[in-house]
């Protein structure tokens, strides 16, 4: 990726936050940078090229990010992921990509080149955590659960709580916990802390903290 | 409703499956019922006005069948309520109806009667579990927990298992189990029969059964 493709990627970024999926055109996506529709035709033929070629590189950092943690002990790597979900609130600018991302997801299944990103990153998460699960068992942190089974159920819960939250906007509860806080927190105490072997499990506020930080 | 409601209803959902939310037409859903598109416009002003009748009407059909089972022990009531998230395979039928249901969330956000549904929709799902949580806490069954927050655990999970499956189409394991069927049955284990007081969970399959014959 040069500093071109890196600024063509915020833009589409931008643009999905603006416009959501359905009737983001190149033009759209121009806008939000310094290169002309033209250009962009250059580089990519088609709008679901750019688009193919976003959720590319959005999965490929992602992968990256989990990778700099890897050498952490399996019970901060699992509260790491699991803060990665926390929305703040009125967190709008960060909804409104989900959101787009939504309406993607819902047109996925018509169109394979989006499709087949889509299953990357499922597996990817899923694949993440059952890792996670299974380091940790392995070691002796965790009880022995089922890596595979215990990942669908987070990842679900996780993805279930994304999508009321970017849908609805909506607190659980009378407190000013986002919907998605409310599940990591529900995650933690009744699924995580019960197959801990020993000890506690990492504070969920510092994590968050320390993600905020970009670290 | 009188017949005449029932028959639109049902072109709805049907017009719903094969064309999705964003392209539906008014003469989409015509075409799947005896009425011509002059008298649905006589009926209901706008798409828009119809999509809400239905949603209406899907949400009222859903706390009868609720209400219908309220007699029962809460930890029965707690499995039906599971049961009915297990898709089956190749329920593609089923599939598509929900691909256009997420379609039309995505979207929602942006249109105030639309959303009033959903956010119903939300609220009737999340308080039904709550309320059986509840009503099993005060009658001994469950341990207790807090009802809201066990709700929306609850209610994420199965929210994000059958994005899943109808975005993916995907099995999380190598066996033949739709993934909202291995995350009914690991929300069962990992979360409802821990707070079993005593005795033990309704049979998943059994309920399932059930329901499948119309119960």
């Amino acid at each position: 990726m040069g500093a071109d493709d890196d600024e063509i990627m915020t833009a589409v970024s931008r643009a999905l936050r603006s416009h959501g999926y359905a009737e983001l055109t190149m033009q759209d996506i121009a806008d939000e940078c310094s290169k002309s529709k033209s250009l962009l035709h250059y580089h990519y033929d088609t709008k679901e090229d750019l688009l193919v070629a976003f959720l590319d590189q959005l999965l490929t950092d992602y992968e990256q990010r989990i990778e700099c943690r890897a050498d952490q002990p399996p019970e901060q790597r699992l509260v790491d992921f699991l803060a990665r979900f926390v929305f703040t609130p009125d967190d709008g600018d960060r909804e409104n990509f989900h959101l787009a991302l939504l309406e993607m997801r819902s047109q996925g299944p018509f169109n394979d080149r989006i499709q087949a990103q889509l299953d990357r990153s499922d597996r990817l998460l899923r694949g993440t955590v059952a890792e996670i699960l299974a380091e940790g068992i392995e070691t002796g942190r965790f009880e022995p659960v089922d890596p595979d089974r215990t990942a669908a159920l987070l990842v679900a819960a996780l993805d279930g709580a994304r999508t009321r939250q970017i849908t609805l906007g909506d607190s659980v509860t009378d407190t000013d916990d986002t919907y998605t806080r409310t599940v990591v927190e529900e995650i933690l105490s009744q699924i995580v802390d019960p197959i801990l072997a020993e000890g506690s499990l990492p504070g969920l506020d510092a994590t968050v903290a320390e993600l905020d930080r970009g670290a």
